[in-house]
């Protein structure tokens, strides 16, 4: 699929998720393929941020909790983030972060399926999830064991001792994505759970958690749901567990009467209970119009652009760089909206990247990341940043010292 | 001390903190008196976050975790509140939620203390603190217990069974308010240790963590340090703690070496290892900024204002309402920067209050709240308010239908 630039135009021009770029602000001569990590700024969150500052909480001050439903804010958010991600109305909350959401849902299985011990991931896991269960295990017993395998083992790891499968969709270096269902049917038919974590899908292509029958999902909202640096996390609870309590985590706001007060916890029967501390209101006010964006598409479209422009960029990278190799499936329907190159060089590299305006990032040790979000990039972005690769890599234009000293954060 | 508007006017035009009341906003026609639910907002938020979203996110993207320094906002801010609360730099952190600290915190002091069940807290406490205690031990282990008595008999209740008292320092209802030295002294001389909440203590008056010896302490940011609602919370970890690890929530940011992507957890040894998930940084962003007002003025001033305040407050009001029964203690050192009466009708009377632009708030089951925020009150604003809650009282204009009906929060 070797393009010029002649039919890349058209190709922009007949692309129907063109339009949808004009919704967000971008720097001028960059090309953003980082969206997998730090989504893009919406144009209308700036403004919609300033007038909860000074309108809500500057006019209204403490009756903002009523008079603009702050309180409801993790349900209002986490009910517009469940429809990206196939979960029914009330199944899923906006709170804290993942890490913190791993905890409560992990806490939650583990009670259970009493009789079992197991957490089941894989290394290709986000660290965090991982530490999370650590974590647990050496709060509450050495009985528990975090049992890790390789990502293609999951399937055949699952056994009767597994309490809880705990699996990231998309590896968030290669961008390997696990096919939900069957693994999630799998677990069912072992007797264990099933929790998902959407860091690298939720907002990027279909996520279908009803359908899917998961038990537990968590998820960030500042990659492809672009809710901005350190935007607040999501937690879905299926309806069949919402009965149980679990979160270990009983702060206030999961409380079935916060303002009762009481002395005792009684835990919302609902997903609520995933509640913790006082909400964010500024930052879940920004993720909310930040969402506004998806009522424009669909998910599947998303997703057929994503493919489009991701399957662009590697033919075009496959034929301009022999010394970068493809670590991401080359299916593009088994992975997520990103694609990994290895190269022993790869942190230097990115660095005379991002210096150039073609903005991905690195993964020690040798992965560089390029995330296509379908909402705001074009094939002529794509067609542009492979030759920048191209003359970075065949001109030697990394080897400086200056691209080899490494940033606080990578 | 009876006052008439010309002394008052007086008062006010040789208050040496009148100046500060021009770095907020507030509305027109509004007394507000729940600054110790919700500060009010600093008149420089709105253009700092603002610029943080424009300019930091929007422009630098994904850069912005170095360019501005993001990843260190949790001990830049935290930081600058280690200044307000007699706190060392490095030993403080913004991060999460109070109740998420807590938590950290309390499974830290059971941990170093192995021998030990109970965590000692007061009936007075506010519940989270409560709840979240009531979290660990059904997640941890039924041995441990929780013992409620009431804030008079802590002192007598530190006995050699107990492994961490946690104490709220100020009476979220009353207002009364501990002596942080004096019980953490008892409580050390015991073998226990002492994590204080300071939600209520923070930017109202001077606090000196270090030098009462508290191993821990936590603290809202969303009361009189201004920071917005639902602003990150702060922990803080005495020096002679920093080396044992154990904050049980074990997210990737509080690991040694996050971006290393290690699959196992290592902590960090410094109060970084209280950070879990990715830092807030628009929220921090602001809270940051509204800190700068502190740097206009010290918290001794503030305490000193703020007993004049209140002094004037009750004299005003005792005077005015004998049927409003003050349930704060008389003595103004032996209370925080609040004054609560109670009333067995105190909600439709603070709903009354509301409706005519006096702001404060309502406990169950029977107190009304008034909060005094010396960085933006007036004298003349408490005469007038005092004034307008006469008004309601003598009047019974709290007694309409509308007055009664609860709302979501309270």
């Amino acid at each position: 699929m070797e393009l010029d630039a002649v039919s890349i135009e058209q190709k922009d021009q007949q692309d129907q998720l063109a339009h949808l770029r004009q919704h967000f602000s971008l720097p001028e001569g960059v090309i953003y393929l980082d969206g997998n990590s730090l989504g893009a700024l919406p144009s209308n969150v700036s403004a919609v941020l300033q007038n909860a500052v000074e309108e809500q909480w500057g006019q209204s001050l403490i009756k903002g909790w009523n008079c603009h439903n702050w309180i409801d804010l993790p349900s209002r958010v986490g009910n517009r983030i469940a429809k990206l991600v196939g979960a029914d109305e009330g199944t899923l909350i906006c709170a804290d972060s993942t890490s913190l959401n791993v905890f409560k849902v992990l806490a939650t299985a583990i009670k259970l399926r009493p009789d079992r011990k197991v957490i089941l991931s894989d290394t290709g896991n986000f660290p965090t999830d991982l530490y999370m269960a650590q974590g647990l295990k050496e709060l509450v017993s050495d009985e528990i064991e975090l049992r890790l395998v390789a990502p293609e083992d999951v399937e055949d790891a699952l056994d009767e001792t597994v309490a809880v499968m705990m699996i990231t969709e998309v590896d968030y270096r290669t961008g390997r994505k696990h096919d939900m269902k069957a693994l999630t049917q799998k677990a069912h038919s072992v007797g264990a759970l099933a929790l998902w974590d959407l860091c690298h899908s939720a907002g990027a292509f279909p996520v279908h958690l009803k359908e899917a029958k998961a038990d537990f999902a968590v998820g960030c909202s500042y990659k492809y749901l672009n809710g901005g640096p350190g935007a607040p996390a999501f937690v879905y609870v299926a309806p069949k567990h919402q009965g149980s309590s679990g979160n270990p985590l009983t702060g206030w706001m999961g409380h079935n009467a916060p303002f009762a007060f009481d002395l005792g916890y009684a835990p919302s029967v609902k997903t609520d209970q995933m509640r913790v501390g006082t909400p964010q209101v500024l930052a879940m006010t920004a993720l909310n119009a930040a969402l506004d964006v998806f009522d424009h598409t669909t998910l599947e479209a998303l997703q057929a652009k994503s493919i489009e422009l991701s399957e662009l960029f590697i033919s075009e990278i496959q034929r301009r760089c022999p010394g970068l190799e493809l670590a991401s499936p080359t299916d593009p329907l088994k992975r997520g909206s990103q694609v990994s190159f290895s190269h022993e060089h790869g942190y230097p590299i990115m660095q005379a990247l991002i210096d150039r305006g073609v903005i991905g990032d690195f993964r020690a040790p040798n992965i560089i990341r390029f995330g296509f979000a379908p909402l705001y990039l074009s094939f002529a972005d794509v067609l542009k940043a492979a030759e920048i690769i191209e003359e970075v890599i065949a001109g030697n234009l990394w080897d400086k010292p200056q691209y080899h000293q490494k940033s606080k954060v990578t």
